[in-house]
Order: C-alpha cells, then structure tokens, then sequence
C-alpha cells in the first residue's frame, strides 16, 4: 500500500478539463474571467464546485460568510481534517488559474484518492474561500481573515461594494445560508497550490516553488506639497515643483529597495497630479507606496531610509512631503516541516524546485496564523496575473496536484499532524 | 502743450474704483472672478464697457467675434489709429486684474485725455478682446489669432464649449451682433497692459517689466511603457517600471531647462499612470510637457536634448518612450523700437523697470506678427495667476496705467507709426 500511494498521480488531462470547464462562468471575449466574489457568475461556479464535490461522496458545509467546505472522511474522524483549496472567485478582468488551479486541484486530489480507493487516517477538507481578491468588498481574503479571528463575521458581513450591496445582502441574493459559524470549522494543517503570480520559476526553469512564508507589506499613502504655479513665467530656480519632488522620491523607492535586495520589493503604483494642467507646475501630487521584505527587521530599515529620502528631498527642494504607513502585515513564516515535507515531495516526484517567499497575499497566510501551512507554486507565463492573458501549463498544473497529492497524502495518513 | 503732456497722469483712485466695480460681474465669495468668455456674466461686463466707453465720447464697433473696439476720434482720422486694451474675460476661478487691468486702465488713458482735453493726431483705438483665456472655448487668444488671420472665422464661430454650444450661439444668446468684420479693423499699433503673471518684478522690485517679445513654446505630448506586473512578485531587477522611468524623464526635463537658462523654462504638468492601483508596478504613464524660451535656437536644442535623454532611459530600462511635439509656437520678438519707448517712459516716469519676456501668450503676441507691438508689466503678488487670490498693488496698477498713457500718447502725437 506504501507503494502504491507513493506512486499515486492525478488525472492531469481531468484537472485541464475541470478548469478550461469552469472558465466558462464569467468567461471573458479575450480568454480570462470576470467572476467577482459573490456575483452570478460566482455563484454559478459555486454550484457547480458544490455538485461536483457531492458526485465526490464529500460533505458540503458553508460559513457565514459563503466560504465552502467540502470534507472527504478519514478512519479517524477525532483528528482534525488535512484542509487544501484556494479560492475560485477573480479579479474583474481575471485569469483562469489564480485561485482556481489550487481550488480544483484540490478536487483532482479528491477524485484521484477515490479512484485509487484510498482511506486516509485524518480526513480531507477542500476549501474555497469567498473573495480572496478583494476587488469587490475589502480586505483581500476577507473569509480567511475572519476564520483565523482577524476580523469579526458581523464586520465583514456588514461591508459593501462600490453600489452599497452588503456582503450579506449579495450572500442573501445567491441564496447562500450558512450551515456553520464561520471559524468553527476545524483544520489540522492547509497546504495551498497557487501560480506563483511572478517570473522567478518560469525564468529559472522550476516547476515548484516551495514556498517559505508570505512576505510583510507596508503599504504608504504620501503627499508632495510644493507651489502651483505658471509654466511660462516661473523662473527654474523659483520653482517648488511637487511633481518633480515625487520624480526623486519615486527614484529613492527604487534605489533603497535595492539596496535592501534581493528580496525587498518597493512599488510607486500611484500618482495623482491635484489639478493637473499642460502649463502649470504641479503644486500638490498624491502617491502611494507598497513595500514588501519577508523581513521585519528590513521592512523597519526600509521604512527609515524612505523617510529619511523624503525629509531630504523635501528639504532640500523646499517642499513638504508626508508619508503614512496606513497598513502594515508582519511577515508570515510557514510551518518549517511542512514546508520541508513539500521540498521533500518535490524532490521525491523529480520535480526541479526552489524555495521562495510569496510576494502576494493568500488565504495560506492567514490560516498560518492558527495551523501548520504551505503552499507550492506553479509557474505562469512570463509571471502575469491579475490579467485575461494569465497562463499555466499543463504539464506544470499537474504537476503542482502531484504534489499536492502526495502532500496532503502523507499529511493525512501521518500518526499526528507534523510540527 | 508737450509740458503739459509730459506730466499727464491718470486718476488712480478712479482706475482702482472701475477694476473694483467690475469685479462684481461674476464675482466670487473668495475675492476671484468667474467671467467666462461670452458668458451672462462677461455680457454684462460688456455692457457696462460699452456704457463707459460711449460715456467717454468713443465709437463702438463689434467683430463677427465679438471682440469689442472703442474708437476716440484724432486730428487726423486717415492715420490707422494706436490701439491699446486687454480681455474682459477670465479663468472659472480667476483674478481681478488678469487682462482686466489692461483694458480699463486704456479707459484711463482715454477719460484722463478728455480731462485734459487733448486731441492727439492718430485716433486712439480701445479693444476688449474676446476670449483671450481659453478656459470655454479653444484655443486661446482665438479673436486676436483671428483678427491677424492666423485662423478663419469660420473656423473660430463654429467651435463649441463643454456642452456643445458654439462660439456663434454664444454670441446669439448674448445678442452681440457683429458691425464690422474681424481683422477689418485697422491698427497702427498696439499696446497692452498686463500683470506680470510670474514673480520676477516683486522678487526684484521693479514696478515695470519692458516686454521684449513672448516666448516660443513646444507642447510635447509623451507616453512611458514598460511591463504592468505585481507589485509583490515582481523582483527589483526584473521590472520595467513605466512611472520609475517617467521619474527620470521628469528630472531630465528640469536638469535640460536648466541648463538652458537663465531664460529657458520645462515643465511636466500632466502625468496619468494607466489603470493606476496601489499594488501593480506601472506599466504605461501619459505626460506632457510645456518648454519655452525666447530663443528659436534655444528650443531646438533643448527638444534635441530631451528626445536624447529619453532615448538613453528608454534603452537603459527596457521601456519604450515617445515624445510628440503637438504643438509649436515660434518666440515672437516685440516692436525694438515700441520697446525702447516703453522703455525711455518708464525712465522718464522715474519707474523702476527691467526688460523681460512674457512667459504666458497674449494677444499682443498675435498682434506683434502684424502691427508694430509692446507690453508693460506691472508685479503681481507672489507671481499668483489664474487664481481667486491674484494681486496687485493700487500704486503699481496706476504707475502701469501712467506709463501706458504716456506711450499711446507719444504714438498718437508723433509723425508716423515708429519702426
């Protein structure tokens, strides 16, 4: 029996399938999906994710915020069930493998363990949160976020979208009853199979990336005040230019994320010109900043140097610049054995691999704060995501439920869940 | 009778207490105007300019453009007469003296002759010209533009405002109804009166800046495109940030008008991330760019240097960038011997003046391209412009008005138009 579960491997061909099937909820002209949390395309997936776990011989249950689990029995049902899963909701203009591949992999496990006839010592919990993407309601990864104790179900579901529809009036619209308090699910451990949303695995010719931890993030709201004044008559050396302020700032971000690499990552995503105009020298820009480092310790030194960038640059050129930390998530270091029993999964399937820090957020990362976690990652195409024209291989998505597979295999056949 | 002109001055208290009573047309809370161009409100500035200027003995006449020309009759009416005014018109949150100042401190001119009952030998020709703003309808300074046929007035009456209404309806609503043709009306030459609109007067404390011509201007429009990817994924060496490149562009912009100076001015006004979000790197950023100088020589160099700059940061960071110039105007050198009588008036007047180039258009800067033309400048607080909070002294706008007097008067009474 040993053998043969070692040798165990998923239907790759049916975990294509399921997915290029489901694309078709929310499916978009240009090949992605626009499948907002609890909107009817979600909704209809979430019917059909329901049906197909039934056909599984799995038992449905489902939060007070929407989220799904579907538990496959173990010999003992005492021990607290193997969670997997992913999330099947998606950005507006979305992929078709960011949340999904984890999602149906997990069912791919589910159908291959059946077929193989396998009975494991814990049971088996395939999850799908509800909006881990967060570009309906926020935060991202609300559902996770409120499972672990971040945030009360009441706030969440209290929390609306650009039109005013509550969480709980979109549950309601879907016909979405809870069969369970949300965060009274029990999980031993969560392994979570992702695209890894960037291009490290694809430009160094990995399969997997086994992934350490999430990194932490900052995130700055910051302002550049200098003189709004006219483009033809101000002089060079009179002017206090906010927008040329903000160019040396945006240019300091670069270079101290730099300075703090390879892993530190600093991003100038926004900029807004307050009353911009062809022939006037901006007086007023607004910016955000996102800083990530799976180091506490950096993410302080990085921290400091921006503030001291922006205090000289301000001083200097004679402008007032603020910057706040509106947000701030500590790194998330996962469970140092699970994270080996994938690196060791990897290397038993002959898969080439390398360890990595997630540079997004997952639902991983919040259940990390409860349970042992991990997660694989997969390449995508040229590190895209977020888009209609995010793309996996084949042979990489089956790769990743191999080793999902064994993964949780070995996690749920173990005499206890590994520490 | 030459002493007594010598020493002919305006009345300052009754100049300030016209800008002040007009203010009132489209006034606002803050102090400002709110006088579009063929708006209710420049209607009734209009009308009340109409009113003064036929209390004052003057012919009114109206273009197909509205622009209005008060006529003061001179010994000999076969000489084109010298012809000074402004604009009535104002931005939506605009000044108190911007173009106003000009046309009524020529009322000045024209009721402190009268007083002193002198009949000069050239007519005197006041103009209020419509829509030298630009905020309603483009482009700006389109009556003047028109008048010395840069553009039709075919082309001007059919161009419409925000709501669609065009430039001939405007007219209709106001029942302005044309008298004579545009550019029919005959100029020996043309003077105007205007704030400075910039800080260099106040910060050198001169009383009157002696125009020398405007300068010339390039509108570039450019775009910055790089790779749109995720902010946490995406390692420093592997982006292609549009906005960290756009940055370099900025600083570019100032480090080239810099050293172009003292004269030459750049600034990047607009910039507008493409799909903007706090956690995706840029992947494309419009901006445009406003270069000036008074030298034709000088903003093809500078348009050299800039293309070079953005050519080396484009090909250093892996981004593409374009620069289009969409717009050129070629620098436009007053009449030298106007300016050298505003000039030897200013001296005569014991004014502290310096010469200097407007920054901004004007329609003397139309008129310069066919009649002999020059600008007195009088400071403006804090250099402010197109702003409710726009200043100037009392003592300032009569010293303007005093030496503006003094030149129409020279023109009027000499032999021929100087050249």
């Amino acid at each position: 029996m040993g053998t043969a579960r070692h040798n165990l491997r998923v239907d790759g061909a049916r975990l294509w399938s399921t997915l290029m099937e489901t694309a078709a909820f929310g499916g978009t002209p240009a090949g992605g999906i626009n499948r907002l949390t609890l909107s009817e395309a979600d909704g209809r997936v979430r019917d059909w994710f329901r049906d197909a776990c039934e056909a599984a011989g799995l038992t449905m249950g489902t939060d007070e915020l929407g989220t799904q689990f579907a538990l496959r029995r173990g010999r003992d049902m005492s021990r607290p069930p193997i969670a997997t899963g992913s999330h099947l909701d998606t950005q507006p203009t979305g992929g078709r493998f960011d949340g999904i591949l984890g999602t149906l992999a997990g069912l791919e496990v589910v159908r291959t363990l059946n077929e193989a006839g396998i009975e494991t010592e814990a049971p088996i919990c395939l999850v799908n949160w509800t909006n881990e993407e967060g570009s309906r309601y926020a935060p991202a990864t609300m559902a996770s976020a409120a499972h672990v104790g971040t945030f009360t179900t009441a706030d969440i579901l209290a929390r609306t979208d650009a039109d005013g529809i509550s969480v709980a009036e979109a549950l309601a619209r879907l016909g979405i009853a809870a069969t369970e308090q949300t965060g009274s699910r029990a999980i031993g451990a969560f392994v979570e199979l992702h695209i890894e949303q960037g291009p490290i695995l694809e430009a160094e010719e990995k399969t997997i990336g086994v992934v350490e931890g999430g990194q932490g993030i900052i995130w700055f709201d910051g302002t550049v005040t200098g003189f709004e004044s006219h483009a033809g008559t101000t002089p060079m050396p009179r002017r206090r230019d906010a927008f040329a302020g903000l160019a040396e700032v945006a240019l300091a971000v670069e270079r101290i994320a730099h300075a703090h690499g390879p892993s530190a990552v600093a991003t100038l995503g926004e900029a807004v010109i307050g009353a911009p105009s062809r022939n006037v020298i901006p007086g007023r820009v607004r910016f955000t900043l996102d800083v990530r480092d799976p180091s506490a310790a950096t993410l302080d030194a990085i921290d400091a140097a921006l503030r001291a960038a922006c205090a000289e640059i301000a001083a200097r050129r004679g402008l007032a610049i603020t910057l706040d930390a509106v947000w701030r998530q500590e790194p998330i270091p996962f469970d140092p054995g699970l994270v080996a029993l994938v690196e060791r999964g990897a290397e038993a399937l002959g898969l080439p691999h390398r360890r990595m820090v997630s540079g997004a957020s997952h639902d991983a990362c919040n259940l990390a704060r409860v349970v042992p976690t991990a997660m694989i990652f997969v390449p995508c195409k040229d590190g895209i995501s977020h888009n209609e024209a995010e793309s996996a291989t084949r042979a990489d998505c089956t790769a990743g439920a191999d080793l999902l597979l064994q993964t949780v295999l070995t996690l749920a056949d173990a005499p206890a869940a590994p520490r």
